[in-house]
């Protein structure tokens, strides 16, 4: 993958224990599974959102998730999130899960960078240029080849 | 509490299996302590959302949260969650957490009632009358006491 | 409760993102009751167990649990643990789940005492005295009450 | 991998929403670990353990991890499940956990075979023969090969 990123695909099989009692995958864990797929997509960039002893922090300021069809127990499916804003503190994500190639679910995220002092409370800052500079957002009107296409519209 | 049931209120202390490497409660978790306290509601208005054997369920069909400060391990706060709609097939709540009187974040889930039978596609159904008439819905504008509005408004 | 402390009983109700698809509460999710019980004890002794920017942390050595019958969606349960070995490094519980009096569950749960510094590994080391006194073992050949005795022979 | 099987190894990486506080996988997830390879194994034996609508379950008797060093985000490790025992109602396993040639930790699990009836408990059975085929005890004096004998030794 080239830098800067904008989206990547994670296969992936639902575990027994993200199923509850009405059989389906927890609704909970969806936000988990977005959280998952967003961390590989910073690998791809050469980057860990939290690396040991860093004093930068990335916690989350809002986030949402429509369902259309459920998950089961051994279902596979493919979680695929890009970037749709690189703000100057903040990160804006979309996600799509579809299994089979059907809608499954779709997710929203918006994180924030902070600088984290012991003792003090969490403040945010600019996102650091090294970083920024890593993902570059994707529009939904934009020139994104056809292979996108299929599924983010 | 008297039938219909609008709004609870829950007590809830941090479990250190919900906090993660940044020293917070993982994001996740906010939406199990919404569905915990949407539970409590339900057996506050003498239902269980989930009885053994039952035909009836309640997916998740949309939900989101706003985070405004973080909670830590052993950190007490207060889970309220009211009823904001009470529709044909569908119920919707909002939901806010506070810590010392502060707010920590506000959610909103959405739920639809559905047929379960084996090995077929659940269905949306109407809400079942002995269901829905337990719960009243509460507006932003309504005529609620002054401990609502502190807590709503 | 005085000091020193040997066992808590919590009063619990499992939650829905708790079971899974069998209908029953997940394995792993008896090992997370345990540890809430133990924290619950640790305050009831006067201390937290993971206080805020400390550089003591008690990592588990081993861990058990074996199942005598499951817990259902808002079943409600007790959780008791209690100490059972203090050492000069370690410290060793058991912890019996029991519902309308029948046993559900029996744990047991060792932890170490380490130091922790920054980007070296954690080393084992004495338990603090002023931690170590507010615990009291209690064996099973022990002088303790009838209310004891019950619940855990 | 040929029938019947006796052993799978399963590589992950340690995910965000699996640490705590202390910076470190939480102890209850090494369960999740242990289970994620059985039921791999279970897919590699042609089986699904809970397959939708079975009137068979597998409960799980009782469990133990050993703990020799932590997991912390992001890291690789290898999870090697085999089976120790196959018995007329029961099947026992063994768990090692790797990283970079490392021992983790080591689990223990053992599980029973019932039958499912709704408004009745669970009730032990014989495993059917269709299953137990399928699996074939790996007993630590056997003769493996130089590989297994790196790991398991």
């Amino acid at each position: 993958m080239e830098l800067p990123v904008s989206e990547i695909r994670v296969q992936r099989r639902v575990q027994f224990h993200e199923t509850d009692a009405a059989g389906l995958v927890h609704f909970s864990v969806f936000f988990r599974y977005m959280e998952e797929a967003e961390h590989a997509l910073w690998r791809a960039a050469g980057l860990s959102i939290a690396p040991a002893g860093s004093e930068i922090g990335w916690p989350r300021l809002e986030t949402s998730f429509e369902f259309r069809q459920p998950l089961r127990f051994e279902d596979a499916f493919e979680i695929a999130i890009r970037v749709v804003e690189v703000a100057s503190r903040t990160l804006r994500y979309e996600c799509r899960l579809t299994k089979d190639g059907e809608r499954v679910a779709t997710g929203r995220l918006a994180i924030v960078c902070v600088r984290k002092v012991a003792g003090e409370p969490m403040r945010a800052i600019a996102i650091p240029a090294d970083i920024a500079e890593r993902f570059r957002a994707v529009t939904t009107d934009g020139d994104r080849g056809t292979e996108e296409r299929e599924i983010w519209t």
